[in-house]
């Protein structure tokens, strides 16, 4: 199983003709999650072909307009389609309310579906998506009001079966090559127990990408980046700018390398340029720090 | 003076890959209108060419999502390019207590920018935009929730100056024809008096639209269409599908037809169609009932 990263949206602040407001799609096969859902992430979803009743759940960073206001038209969207099954949206605290505020307003629309909005609090930990094959955590950021950044990973998967190993061993092809794949010891016809030592590879790390914006460069960033296959990190402006970033709860393209070199991920995406910002300029700039940075376009695929 | 209609969105319920959700922009020199703000308006208007700085005020039927999701999106927008003058916000009750929430849990982003919130009570009535040339008024539309509707001119232009006969009168050219025009008596160096009877013809009617939606077929959408250049009314569903309209508190094309031709607007513009129906074929099935029927499309400006 593999994952792809699909940004539905790389703007800061507003979106414009060429960027969308914040949205990222985290893929699999079969199954997506949404980190951060601006206006136009529906739209961008469908143009990214991405089925809407595949999505298993919303990571809403912090409730600023430009990474939420495209929650309640895809509620409302999931609402007519006549969703079955659950929707789990976890964000920061005051997501309830509004959402709540929302819906007697009228504005909602989720018909009978449920909605489960899990609040991160304190020093955030695991989010539980039921019936999903995503393991998502999440870690306070930095920013100028309650954020969240997130880890979206695959579950690791078994080691490789030396089958001419097992055949030494007299282990006979069939179910029992799967309990020893999947590290249990097996009983043969002769009384024998064969464990899976020396049969079977070392488990493999599934997938990670790990998701951090808005923030200005901050320890809980590396945590949730460390040896990820890709940390996404918000970059608004360039290291010219890096005073006002602060100021205004950011960071700059640079800085995010500093955080993808200091987790040592493999890949580091900038995402959330300033409309006054060059994204490529950006990446360009804070490749003396990371050597794999991609500016994220929107609907640009990135496979990890 | 024109008026040009500009759909920003034409869609029922939800935004699909060639409608968005509900809005249109009502345009002259120099200022425009926005009735309804559903997800992706502010981009629309983008794409259309609209600058969002000579935004004279928005007009939000009801809170229903598909109407009303993109407005907060577009209100931080405005606040972001650091608007000076107030914009009007019309709608039906409920709608300050919302964007009051919103700005609560910091999703609004207005910053200094003031948002004059109108929210219409009982019969509707005039809804006072300073500064601005457009006339709107507003009326009681019959959906599931309060709704409503409105109606937008511009002002009556002064009738035509008849200068051979002003001159026979003896009436010097000069600031005193613009009086005569406007309407008022002058007085010559002679000191006769002199009326613009018979000198300026009739004042030329200002051109209007009306902008019903969403309600079942209803008298008060025939009020608001009452000789209007172009009357904008729903049309969720074809004609046999007129019971689960109705049920839904929609119109049917054929009955958006029979409201214009009952209140002698010009032209019928239908919009806001069910993603099952053919907008085309349903504005077919209407001519019989009004000769001049646009179905809107995204983008596709309809001149006054």
């Amino acid at each position: 199983m593999r994952l792809n990263l699909i940004p539905l949206g790389t703007s800061a602040g507003r979106p414009t003709l060429s960027r969308g407001a914040s949205a990222l799609a985290v893929v699999t096969e079969g199954a997506w999650v949404l980190c951060d859902c601006g206006e136009g992430a529906q739209i961008a979803a469908l143009r990214a072909g991405l089925s809407l009743s595949r999505l298993d759940a919303v990571l809403i960073t912090h409730l600023h307009g430009d990474h939420f206001n495209g929650l309640p038209g895809l509620l409302g969207t999931l609402g007519l389609e006549g969703r079955q099954r659950p929707l789990v949206v976890a964000g920061p605290p005051g997501l309830t309310a509004l959402l709540q505020h929302l819906e007697r307003a009228g504005s909602l629309g989720t018909g009978d579906m449920e909605v489960r909005v899990l609040e991160q609090q304190g020093n955030g930990g695991e989010v539980r998506i039921e019936g999903s094959q995503f393991l998502v955590e999440s870690r306070p950021l930095a920013h100028r009001v309650p954020t969240y950044g997130f880890r979206v990973a695959l579950p690791d998967r078994a080691g490789t079966l030396d089958v001419a190993r097992t055949d030494a061993a007299g282990v006979p092809r069939g179910p029992l090559l799967a309990d020893l794949k999947a590290g249990r010891p097996v009983t043969l016809a002769d009384g024998r127990v064969v464990g899976p030592e020396g049969l079977v590879g070392p488990r493999q790390r599934g997938p990670a990408m790990a998701y951090a914006l808005d923030t200005v460069p901050c320890p809980s960033a590396v945590d949730l980046g460390r040896g990820v296959d890709a940390l996404v990190h918000e970059a608004t402006y360039e290291d010219a700018r890096a005073a006002l970033a602060h100021e205004r709860g950011h960071s700059t393209g640079v800085e995010a390398a500093r955080i993808a070199a200091e987790a040592e991920a493999a890949g580091l995406v900038l995402t959330h340029f300033s409309p006054s910002v060059d994204g490529a300029a950006l990446a360009d700039e804070a490749r003396a720090i990371h050597p794999r940075i991609i500016a994220a376009q929107d609907l640009a695929e990135i496979p990890l």
